[in-house]
């Protein structure tokens, strides 16, 4: 029995509000359960230095935990002076994610930087922001294709991502703390929409896991991702 | 005529919403108009290096700003290395605001940080967060109390910021954006609930101002902040 | 009773000292007691890069103190990695102070860095300097007339600042350290020569104050900064 | 063809040379073909401070590369005044990789650290520095053993990494670099000398892959884990 | 001829006032003609940590110029974010001088710091400094020894240094800026008072030097050094 | 007698591989006994900005030690934040000594940064690095000639340094670290193959040293580089 009562198979209630940034050109506040993270998608007129003059365009992401996001206070980034491996890690993972499924010559010489910004972590928060800030992009472009800055559409599909982990024996689907900090092994999937794979990180925590079990951890994230990809078409239809 | 058409002396629509963080011992969201910030109350049962064995607690704060907060993207100051001169500013006076109501040794050797993080931002942000902080502090002081981990209650009085200017000359209260970026000079003022002065930070942006603007302003602030405290004594109620 | 015993409106002796630097475009060696400050004017033939192409000039400050200025001795900052936020707090009224008197675009694209530093520290290095600065400003800007640089005067007024307390119950003038570490309310104040307010920076330490106080220190101001701005007009005769 | 006309199941010729550096209590210096790491273990008598009075050991690991190791000089990290985000994701890898075949109760309150300093690059560098981690590791534990610091062996297991990837659409075992630049997908795989899996970490560079692209991946990999294990008995022998 | 027309065994006007600096222990503020440093010395009741419980005590030293002590601006290093490389080797080199003449053991277990802020350069500002430092540092030991601190007299000796270079082909002694620049070879010198050479750093900017050179330097800087001594010997008289 | 049975005026057995480095233009392995040190020079089409423009080259060098290089692990300066003190006085040294001996304007304007990595230090780190720096620098000087990208040769003469120390009262050449850290006096000399003086640093640990000793030192130094700069013909033969 999972500490939450879900079938193994079960996401948390998901929920993808759009638009709840003033400022930004995209913005989507997406929530796992209680994993609460807020993406915006910030449009810059200019590609990062080392990509001027290649008629391209980047998509780039930054990610953040305020401090009291979590169980116990954790210091700020800014005063540690640097961003932590950890953090560094899953920005990587977010930007590389979202890159794939955009088609970055058609962008323009134009840089979109989606920063996730982790308002409450109840586990999988990269996984949450790597969904909801696909959102964000969507409608960052939305706003690019009614000013006419594209012309064809640089978005070529949606990307989604959830964990998955083998808890207590058994493998289940979209890892909250509790299960997460319990879990013998850990494995963040990312797909895109049409279901192929983006990225696949899995863990062992403590014990080595089989081919057999990578496969259910699989099979998991598709049936996961597959309904986290509609909601996301019902998000920006 | 005012951008927002407030009248010279009326605040812009506020909210305080408790309880807004699962983990924290005490939160609160504050919206001043377009402005919106979460406090965060996070208690350590330890006070600073500096202060160990004195008998006495500590309250202290840290401000930040989401990087799409702002009209135009703003740098993250972790991956700047360093809080800007700005944010460390507005974080001393946030901490030394709340400090001036508390019984520091009625608190026992314990720390009590207040993160000020600005969600969304359009003037205002650290009158927001002084009195957003005001009530995540007194929740987490309530949360103490309810353990019985104080005797004397250690919040002695309330504490709430404005901010004033002299607008195409004309004395006005709570300055959003636009009228900030215009405003010949602004004033923040921070006032106790039984309307004692506990800061003034008055700066004349281009010309300087007089004894007679500083009353008036003083006067906006004092109706603004009397306000500002009911609101507060509605919210804890 | 003073600790000095001066009278609560008496300053401490106070020098102006020009042209002690020798490489600088102007200096003043500041006394206010034991409090002295080395100010020194540089003048860069470029403005700072985001005010290029805008005709316009920008005065700026650094504000540092040397190691063994204080009772104890205090860390480098160069050692510590960054400047304190109390520098930064300081260092930015330096500048925003002395730019309220400077018609910055008839000083056309240049910078001129008022470099504060405190050899000795008796409470107040921060309206020495701003009041030593001028003088290491006028002079800057008199070595630049010499030399036909600029058309009409950038200096449009004197800037000075004193700091004003209330000392076991009496509003007191220009606080020394004894006195500012043991005051209820510490206040600094820049005025024009004019008599306008450009900054006021109050702060409650203990207890709040009230309307009434902050009207007598701002008396108090006004006499002590008077009496500075005849210094500045002496020392630049 | 593969530009190293090698098969696609071949690896690289591998050496594992031990008790390479003077004054480690282990090391090895690994060759994966043009790539060689030179990985040395430390071992201190006291753990992290966060894991004081547990009880138990700690392994960590720590990954550099010298500046021209690459076919273009690169920054060093300590110019730059941080690690990598890339630098840091890999010493968590190897740190973390290692740790699972060690029984950190059984080494005592001490840390070992395996140092994996990269000084010639030609893809591939962290699953070379993973495999010759673990024999520097060996040789540390074995130094413990000969002097008696250690009752069970803390060593459960092996611990051996290759990387995989899909080249103009075959799936080959040990990119080189001419290969990594340029392959669509990228994988690296960690396995035990068990055969089980401790991390998976899959990248699609351009197109998705699918699951049964995975699966021949996983095939190539666990055919070159069990040659590079082979290759661990041998030299530890 | 040198620029300043001095004949090439003299050197600049030098002075040592004591007593400078109201709250150090010991203070000297130097100058070597129109270069001028302020040592101030700070004792600390306990030894930097890394030499607690060994029963010695330490003398170490901290330099820095203030930005406009030179001819153009110089960055600070408190934003720059670290000491250069530069300012690292010039207060090694002090500190190293210092405790050449120092019986540690003799201190107790203390720290004294020697701070040797610059004032004004014109070359020669570490031997300045070191010069200087030497008088500062007497006064700190006679401030214990008047208070009964210490036992024996843990100095030993006087230390004075000096620079010497070859300038248009003479050997000339102790470099202002105007020669130091054009110099073909620079070389500092510390001594003790007794003759014995403490420290050489002899460094060939364009030609390479001899020894029969050498030896005219060194010739050079023990008149100088004995003439520092001596001004020394008059200063703590 | 010396703990290595050397004679005083022997080096230990040294050896300087070239052509070490696959990626870099020149590269040498150098070992003066059991220290190790890997040189590598890289060649970039630029000089450093505040060069450009003067049709000059420019040659710098870069010095750092694996962590595990020395008897104890030492932390690493990526982690630490910024190079030591120590390191940046030799790897200061290090481009001081080369660009003696360089033409710089016949360079062109490009630079050449010298990589020197200590991979096992046993004393003499830094004059190791020199010698084999010095055939790293030709060896990318013989690559630009090969590609006719310099007319003239930049190279003028040869590099070579050694250390010389007084241990229990003996003048000895070439310390290793059992001798350093028990010598009185230590000194490392630079000189040309010609036999001119580049660099001396002569450094008292704990009794001040006389000219005749110097004169000592210098003769064993002459020695020594003499048989280095014979192994440097040698090897570039």
């Amino acid at each position: 029995m999972r500490p939450s009562k879900r079938a193994p198979d079960a996401l948390r209630p998901v929920s993808l509000e759009r638009a709840v940034a003033r400022y930004a050109e995209g913005s989507c506040f997406v929530k796992f359960g209680n994993t609460h993270v807020l993406c915006t998608a910030s449009l810059e007129e200019k590609p990062p230095s080392w990509l001027r003059g290649q008629g391209r365009g980047w998509v780039t992401a930054e990610y953040s935990m305020l401090p009291r996001a979590t169980l116990e206070r954790t210091r700020r980034e800014s005063t540690a002076g640097k961003p932590s491996g950890r953090t560094m890690e899953i920005q990587r993972l977010i930007g590389r994610a979202l890159r794939t499924v955009v088609d970055l010559p058609a962008l323009g010489e134009r840089q979109i930087t989606i920063d996730c910004d982790v308002i409450q972590a109840d586990g999988g928060t990269r996984t949450a922001a790597i969904t909801g800030a696909w959102v964000a992009l969507h409608d960052c472009i939305a706003w690019m294709k009614a000013r006419d800055m594209v012309k064809a559409n640089p978005l070529k599909d949606h990307i989604a991502a959830i964990s998955c982990g083998i808890y207590k024996g058994t493998p289940v689907l979209d890892l909250d703390y509790a299960e997460d900090s319990e879990a013998d092994t850990d494995a963040n999937f990312v797909l895109t929409g049409a279901g192929g794979i983006v990225e696949i990180q899995g863990t062992a925590e403590k014990t080595p896991f089989s081919e057999a079990e990578l496969l259910q951890l699989l099979a998991l994230a598709k049936t996961g991702c597959t309904k986290l990809v509609d909601l996301q078409k019902t998000a920006v239809a």
